[in-house]
């Protein structure tokens, strides 16, 4: 597996502690998870229904404001293992640095691929791929330079995982045209990742293929259930975005006392330029605070929000040492 | 989407009444499905770890009774959808009549599809597709005869989703070796369809590159912790196992009434020749009760097995009308 976030096996090998000792800011989930609503034996018990998964995917497309097709599946990690079966392999570029399971999932399927440093630079490719607001660095762009950029590439996918906070941002209601790809994941935001549920919204030629491949029931019984009650909960997303919005500023407060540099970062999750991202690392984890290094970056430190008081204290004292 | 049992929207559409209302047959699934334990609040926020993947996966081993390389996907047919990622299109057959996404998938995938009727005609093939016990017609197969057929063919698949109440029948324990892979569901057996969660057991090279194609993550965190307790649960395995057995039999003396003949079936469910599955089916959707047709044999009606006293009555209620 390639170096991820929520690698929290690792902190126990190498720092100790038993997983409950942990606080795991090494990812981008939201701390203050949407409620898990009571489950009723049918989602356990059944295979889901057509009417069950169109329910979920009609409460996606009313939370991204589109009305475009749209195919539920097992995470937004799910699409991207389905990419190289919507098109024959060619050149692909991706607007680095970005999430890593792109360039490897191209590579194995046979794309030629690139890393490229700016927008302007994804031009002429055959694919593109945008992750906006991008992980790690939250770099950003506005919907109306990636529509114009869809039309100077054969295709564009822009992965908006982590924009539920930043509605503004997304190209969801322009989704439905052809050559644009949009993935949302659900678990982030909703600080749900182990239910595993994301969406893929496109051409429709593009969603019936992603489909076909996924084969019938991809999503669990839980996931339809407690993602239809999510999406649809707009008070929670409202309120939700905005303490978020707060706490990403506290967190960058709190860290000024280090010399820390902000890289960037989104409501979700941010990056700080330490100097020494392992040796910081070390010192959050003595205190069982887990965070994310890049090894190719090696100043580099990601951090998530912490979720409850309890942890915001924690971090503070273990920032203070 | 192909025919399917399960399609309660149909005989709602077809029959009217609420979902509620219905006893769905139209599948094998357990309708007394296992307990669901208590799930903590990790198992709904944190992405799967590693540590917490191989512990499910070395469950399953032990419930399955080998020490093959084995990978947790998101049920049987999550596998199935990853077979043409497995090997190079050539000449598949399929032991038929059988579970029909076999040749949905593989055709879409460019293998040029045969069915056949008897084991001793897939000799040959590049690849040979056994469902033991099969669905619907529960035809089974020897492990020695199976063991013996794939040494003369290129790859042999053999599905197990039935299995787990006849164990004997299980080449789990020779999973391996090369050439030889065998998909379990989970869901089937025990009652949880909605989890979804199946298996791959295979060689070491065949399950890296299904782990590979799944990616990261493909299992939730709810199936991962109610898969582990209920596959190492050998005394409700047991228990069920005789039950089910029970039940078929049961079932086979309670339909004697109509006329219909036995065709065959497993412990899970029983297929009958009704003459007119049409028919009969139209008669049990009067009472609510939902059973399996299949286009290309209009006598065929598949039975699941009544999961409690009430569901039992209200059969034998429907069947005496």
């Amino acid at each position: 597996m390639l170096e991820h976030g929520g690698n929290i096996d690792l902190a126990l090998q190498q720092f100790g502690g038993r997983l409950e000792d942990w606080i795991d800011l090494s990812t981008g989930i939201n701390r203050q998870p949407y409620p898990v609503p009571p489950l009723s034996p049918r989602h356990w018990t059944a295979l889901p229904s057509c009417s069950e998964t169109k329910s979920l995917q009609e409460a996606a497309r009313q939370a991204y404001g589109t009305r475009a097709p749209i195919v539920a599946l097992a995470g937004a990690q799910a699409a991207i293992q389905l990419l190289p079966r919507l098109w024959a392999p060619g050149q692909a570029r991706i607007l680095a640095p970005s999430y890593n399971e792109y360039a490897s999932v191209l590579v194995a399927a046979g794309w030629d691929v690139a890393d490229v440093a700016d927008l302007k630079s994804l031009a002429g490719a055959d694919l593109a791929v945008v992750v906006n607001p991008n992980n790690p660095d939250g770099r950003r762009h506005e919907p109306d330079k990636l529509l114009a950029l869809s039309s100077c590439v054969g295709r564009l996918v822009v992965d908006e995982s982590f924009v539920d906070a930043t509605p503004r941002l997304s190209l969801a209601p322009e989704a439905g045209r052809f050559g644009l790809l949009i993935l949302r994941s659900f678990g982030k935001f909703y600080g749900l990742a182990g239910v595993r549920l994301g969406f893929a919204l496109g051409s429709e030629a593009d969603i019936d293929v992603l489909a076909t491949q996924a084969g019938p029931w991809p999503v669990s019984g839980a996931a339809i259930a407690i993602g239809r009650r999510a999406l649809l909960d707009r008070d929670w997303a409202i309120k939700t975005s905005a303490r978020l919005d707060r706490d990403s500023r506290r967190l960058d407060a709190l860290i000024q006392s280090q010399g820390w540099t902000l890289v960037g970062g989104t409501p979700l999750f941010r990056l700080y330029d330490t100097g020494d991202a392992r040796a910081a690392q070390a010192r959050l984890a003595t205190a069982r605070i887990w965070s994310r290094t890049f090894s190719e970056r090696p100043g580099w430190l990601r951090l998530g929000l912490p979720g409850d008081e309890k942890e915001w204290t924690r971090l503070a004292a273990a920032l203070a040492r």
